[in-house]
């Protein structure tokens, strides 16, 4: 098994493409000059390649286990991996300077957020999910819950967990049944059991603060009549310290596929008398705040997608140059090559780096989307960049995590025999990936997202918008006049077609037809993510192009850029025509009640 | 999780559409009348169900492990479950009358197969690896050789393993370094350590014969100075019963992602002096031996893909007709409905068993002309028939096993988050699916075979044929004028156009640019392969509404049977024209030397 080291260069090359310099200059970012964020690039690599890197096939073997005492323990290893991930200020990157985070650009975070998550998807999960209870208090939290507990998450001294889906429920939260009683202090009483409880239990940390999900009394049905909770696991003193042991523990962990060091609860609040928790915002507007926050996490886990990928490819890229087997192709008594020169393990590794660089490209311009929707200066651009970061979301969700699966399996596969052994390390990669098209939201969830909310809400003026600058990038290629850029170009123009029919068709039966449009919308999906991928190649493509026309000194990696383009064009972007047809002729098949499904 | 239940129905009307009827009366076959087959396929079905299905997950949770005294110990009930298997006569189903088998066609031995494989894949090696050694020793073992093994083997009173690898040798046997020596009693002394050794060591069996791949001394090098061997466990005594034990061991099992019930072994040979074995056919003829029986074996795998789609199918609808979550799309208020409504997840289901019918027929297809190009009377017809098997093997192969995997995953992905926990099931069929497109040779080494031994080295002629067939199928839905049917048309032609031209594109560089032909023939077989299954289902769909038009009481199965063609014509095939474009035009980009690989 290798360890990870951080793709530092495409990573500044895709902050680069994202206009790190424009964000940079956004009010409130200044402190984010080029400088500091080479430093922290520099840093988080180090930390994840040799604090967390060698965590993860540990993790994967111990995985967290409950104790009949109720206390989980984590591997060998993770307390102090964790306590320095805390101490070296990793938890609030991207956090409010004024709770202590260190207010980095969601661009930059983004991409130190893929290394700590290439480096140990598992571990990595305890303060994703600490950000997400972070969002939702600093969102709706009164005063003196932002004063209890922010400054505490932030340092990464507390986590957070987000309590939502019950065992009846999925994801359907309108099924909620937890309770939450008021009581006469102004604090209330929880009871229920919730489900696939991320980092549930622990004790990495000195305190653990559950978001929980809950009914009021007389509170509407559905999901009009939810209402959030805080619910720490200790509660706070008056000094702020954890105090009293609260009434909730984790009764049982999942066996899981993968991410085995990550504790999944199931919890049971107010067993004995009651779960204390206060209330979070307003009354039965728990899952309007959930919503808020969602954007953020399904990002967070198509980053994840994109991190395992680049974890296959670097592993089974070290294992096919140094594998010697069979002679070259059409050259006769050569003996052995490296593996890594037959035609078909070069298309897979091909496969897996040009989607690799896409699927980071697309995450970084979108990142880049968030910070300018919250900070520029100018309303409309503000406007316009919310719009494009909203309809990203689901494809960088989507896309990322079931283009992640493809790779993690490619992975294996480059191995032969060797990758369906264990201690060869591909096959955890598989394993860890096949969760993330799952949670935050199945690609069902967030193809549904997708036609409804980002495409048919608007009447489609933001897809329509981004069809615009793809076509413009495709002439701009064209305009080159050079081979590789005009077929790239070409491709491009061709599959942007294919998505402009399938977002008509969505346009065109939304109203009419919605489950003719939902039976193509993860086709739908997968193609608008793979033409957006195919998008931000031809932008890395013209780069190079440019740099290589100025004479840079880095040829060979703008070189490979541009062939990593030419084969994601070739192969990725010539499949949307396909896939366009499944979305506009597809339902039939679905829908016809005589399948007998 | 679920018990396998044999798809019955839909094997019945493969049998059918592969012309059973033709094939018993095929000189030999005659003793496999409807009414035979009918009643094997049903107790086949039962012991499956019933027998094998419920210890497939003890199986995995067990699975086999190695104790300090060199024995394997398999997981509760599997040597019960063997035991039975041989005693009714499934391991002799296919086997030669003359050696105590039932002589079954091989169309009818593949449905059994199939069930045995999809209620429990890890058992079903042990009987695959047998089944290759009966056929290597009845194709070139010595008459004593035969009257000492055959017999006790196809009972299954002994099993049989295949030692070809070595870990410096992967798929490359020209590595090979296992030796042997003459001794002057006619016998050899074997040395050596093989690797991935299914089945080397257990106790389900008195003993196992196994065929070693050696070289003798003064062999040439490389692949045509390997010679076979037989090499038993116990060697037979005067009466032909286990005798001596032999000088070799199992010294580890590999730890691996899935079917953990099959034991994995390295292998030890002639630690202690030399492990005895005798020479099997002719010196330096292994590799010959091996080949000719490979296409048996990569065919059976073929059925492993199959079996674990029809299983994780199986699992997918139960659960997705039970499961009650969200509304009917399109409907207010309506309730919970079960997940089976949703669009979406009727598209995974759909994909998943159009698909599976789409393999099946294939498989079907290809055992018969298996049946007749060994037992037509007409040379012609036997050749017609060779070729076309011969042609389809890859496909089977690496088609369905590639396809296999993806119908796993998309299991996990109907289950939601309860996919992702092992006890559910349905994560198990993933990670045993990923073995299939890896052993027997991976799928870029079927991809390879399909180039240039399949389609190169004849010029194209029974790619042709196939082709020629593809087109008046198409040309026979289109005429009966039905609206389903012609768009099942349509979709064809349109897809078969699309792999004509990835054939020409292979037979117009075969000569003049081997490793372009090479960077694209993986997406040759996966186009081949989804055309052929198209093909298949086009046929099926034929005579689904011949039936329907003649008034079938089971109206509903072929209702089904045309929406599952129609669904698969919209869904799979319409991916058909990108595939084409890939293998015609993606080398640039993969063998691109600028790509830093």
């Amino acid at each position: 098994m290798s360890e990870y080291v951080a793709p530092l260069r495409d990573m500044r090359f895709a902050l680069e493409l994202a206009g790190l310099d424009a964000v940079s200059a956004l009010p409130g970012l200044e402190d984010s000059s080029a400088d500091v964020v080479d430093a922290v690039l520099d840093e988080a690599a180090r930390f994840a390649g040799e604090v967390l890197s060698p965590l993860n096939r540990v993790g994967d073997r111990m995985g967290a286990s409950l104790g009949d005492d109720g206390r989980v323990t984590m591997p060998e290893g993770f307390a102090a991996a964790y306590r320095q991930y805390a101490d070296n200020g990793w938890n609030g990157m991207g956090c409010d300077p004024e709770h202590g985070g260190a207010g980095m650009p969601h661009v930059v975070v983004a991409m130190i957020q893929e290394m700590v998550m290439g480096a140990n998807m598992a571990f990595s999960l305890c303060p994703l999910l600490t950000a997400g209870a972070i969002e939702a208090l600093s969102l709706c939290g009164s005063g003196e819950q932002k004063h209890l507990y922010l400054e505490k998450m932030v340092s990464g001294q507390w986590t957070g967990t987000m309590n939502l889906t019950e065992s009846q429920a999925g994801s359907d939260l309108a099924a909620v049944r937890t309770r939450a009683e008021p009581q006469s202090d102004g604090s209330w009483r929880v009871f229920g059991q919730k489900i696939f409880i991320t980092y549930g239990e622990h004790e990495l940390a000195e305190n653990i603060v559950h978001l929980v999900l809950a009914r009021t009394p007389g509170s509407p049905e559905g999901v009009k009549g939810i209402s959030l909770f805080v619910v720490p696991k200790f509660i706070p003193d008056a000094d702020g310290n954890p105090g009293v042991r609260n009434d909730l523990r984790c009764v049982s962990l999942e066996h899981k596929l993968g991410i085995h060091a990550s504790p999944t609860c199931v919890m049971a609040y107010g067993d004995a008398g009651g779960a204390t928790g206060w209330l979070c915002g307003e009354e039965n507007r728990g899952i309007e705040y959930m919503f808020i926050m969602m954007n953020a996490a399904r990002y967070a886990v198509g980053l994840q997608g994109i991190a395992v990928a680049e974890r296959a490819l670097q592993q089974a890229l070290g294992y096919a140059r140094e594998r010697l087997q069979g002679g070259e192709a059409g050259v006769k008594g050569g003996g052995s090559v490296a593996i890594v020169r037959h035609p078909d393990v070069r298309r897979m590794l091909m496969l897996m780096k040009s989607q690799v660089e896409a699927m980071r490209a697309l995450a970084a311009v979108t990142a880049a989307a968030q910070d300018r929707a919250e900070r520029h200066p100018d309303a409309d651009e503000r406007a316009r960049a919310q719009a494009f970061a909203e309809l990203m979301t689901p494809l960088v969700k989507g896309w990322s995590t079931e283009t992640g699966n493809d790779v993690a399996s490619l992975g294996v596969q480059v191995h032969g025999g060797m990758g369906y052994i264990e201690e060869t390390g591909a096959a955890q990669y598989l394993r860890d990936a096949r969760i993330t098209n799952i949670y935050e939201g199945t690609t069902g969830i967030q193809a549904n997202d997708l036609v409804s909310r980002k495409i048919a809400r608007d009447g489609g003026a933001a897809a329509r918008a981004v069809i615009a600058d793809m076509k413009a990038q495709a002439a701009a290629l064209e305009a080159t006049g050079d081979d590789s850029l005009c077929a790239i170009a070409t491709a491009l123009a061709q599959s942007v077609s294919a998505l402009e029919r399938g977002v008509d068709f969505v346009l065109a039966n939304w109203r009419s037809d919605v489950r003719a449009v939902l039976a193509g919308a993860v086709p739908l999906l997968g193609l608008f993510g793979r033409v957006a991928g195919g998008w931000q190649m031809a932008r890395a493509a013209l780069l190079a192009h440019q740099r290589l026309a100025a004479g840079s000194d880095e040829a060979a990696f703008y070189r490979a850029k541009i062939v990593a383009a030419r084969f994601y064009a070739d192969h990725v972007l010539s499949q949307a025509a396909g896939l366009a047809q499944v979305v506009c002729d597809g339902a039939a098949g679905v829908l016809d009640e005589a399948s007998g499904l």
